[in-house]
């Protein structure tokens, strides 16, 4: 099923994930909420103060984790939509690079996009960047792979 | 300096740093200690709960901020030997590239290798590796730059 009007991808597909990056129910984590938007899928987010990696500034792990989680969305759903399915297959991460431009400011929104570059049935290449006050702070290039059954991350969505 | 026996690179040179990844100060941070081992810098580490991808394995936005902050602690300490200084130079990290090449579990300890493995004066390449019972389930090659006086991480240390 789409999501619906107003409903992140998260939200709608893993209400109950607890993942540090993206998991609904994980109290701790960054519950980053990814909507489809056209060909991209955006976000926005505000750090917390123990986000940082100096004052003001946001960690690059940190930037690194919303790109990560933000990309295996946009690769989940789309490999949703290619196939015609009901929910996304669960993808996992197999790498993303990160390039950080610019520190990254703690006291404003952030915001992630991402999109699909290339896909082949089980997997795709996503390219998503952060900003901050409409400037690039940080990109990232990854590839998520949908998880056949015996991974231990199969079904755990 | 060189850190007194059984002291982490951040203790001795950074104790009030509050950065996510490796800042002493940050009681929600990863907290990671690094220590020199002969021409590698180690650490060991073990996650909570809310670090999770899902139940039992480990977040990979987490394995990038780890291999992050100690790669750039690898660095800082081989530039401030290759230089001759008292307390490490302020490096940021430029990229940082995770290859996930398994899932990594949650109920172990942890154990992150550094090795420098090109330099210039100002900057340093440094490849790391996660490993879990022995073996590796992350690796990471990144680029850490010694900030200049202006940038705003300048003397944050």
């Amino acid at each position: 099923m789409e999501p619906r009007a107003g409903e992140s991808l998260q939200d709608r597909y893993a209400p109950a994930n607890r993942c540090f990056g993206c998991g609904p129910a994980n109290e701790k984590g960054l519950r980053i909420k990814s909507f489809v938007d056209g060909a991209e899928v955006v976000a926005e987010w505000r750090p917390e103060p123990h986000h940082q990696a100096f004052e003001g500034m946001l960690n690059g792990g940190i930037c690194g984790a919303l790109l990560d989680c933000h990309s295996n969305w946009a690769a989940a759903e789309h490999l949703r939509k290619k196939a015609g399915l009901d929910a996304p297959p669960c993808t996992v991460t197999a790498d993303f690079h990160v390039v950080l431009k610019r520190p990254t400011p703690m006291d404003v929104p952030l915001q992630l996009r991402a999109r699909v570059v290339e896909s082949q049935e089980d997997r795709a290449v996503v390219e998503a960047t952060l900003e901050a006050r409409g400037r690039i702070t940080a990109t990232c290039r990854g590839t998520f792979v949908a998880v056949k059954e015996g991974h231990p991350a199969y079904r755990r969505w």
